[in-house]
């Protein structure tokens, strides 16, 4: 089962990434850009029994190694 | 108007940052998991017209600095 998980800064926390594609995009011409934020996006195959369960261990995985959950957010998407 | 992007790697570009993940997610317990793979997702605010302008302007973006065509694909969502 395909699972994406999303990981995030949250809101109000500074992402320096970010700030310097906006300042690109702005040099190259992309003036009416905003609010420009970078995240991860991970990718994996999971062997589940259902989207339930793949959701489970998708968010056990995220809370224990793929976000810190003190500066950042996830979500999670399956794709059967 | 909310435009995401995702960068990924092609298939066949050795992928080092979700091969460290998948090791560890193994190291942890997580047995059952195959294919990690990471990419980056940039989320802007686009000032656009309508939701082709937005996806036109976004294209742009990632050819010319978002996405190394040579080793990475983009995909675009429209979010309004």
């Amino acid at each position: 089962m395909k699972v994406i998980i999303n990981v995030f800064l949250k809101e109000g926390v500074l992402d320096p990434q970010g700030k310097a594609i906006h300042h690109a995009l702005h040099s190259l011409g992309f003036s009416n850009v905003n609010d420009v934020r970078i995240g991860k996006q991970i990718v994996m195959h999971i062997d589940a029994i259902d989207s339930i369960d793949a959701e489970a261990k998708a968010i056990e995985m995220a809370e224990t190694l793929l976000a810190n959950t003190v500066i950042e957010n996830y979500s999670i998407e399956i794709a059967i």
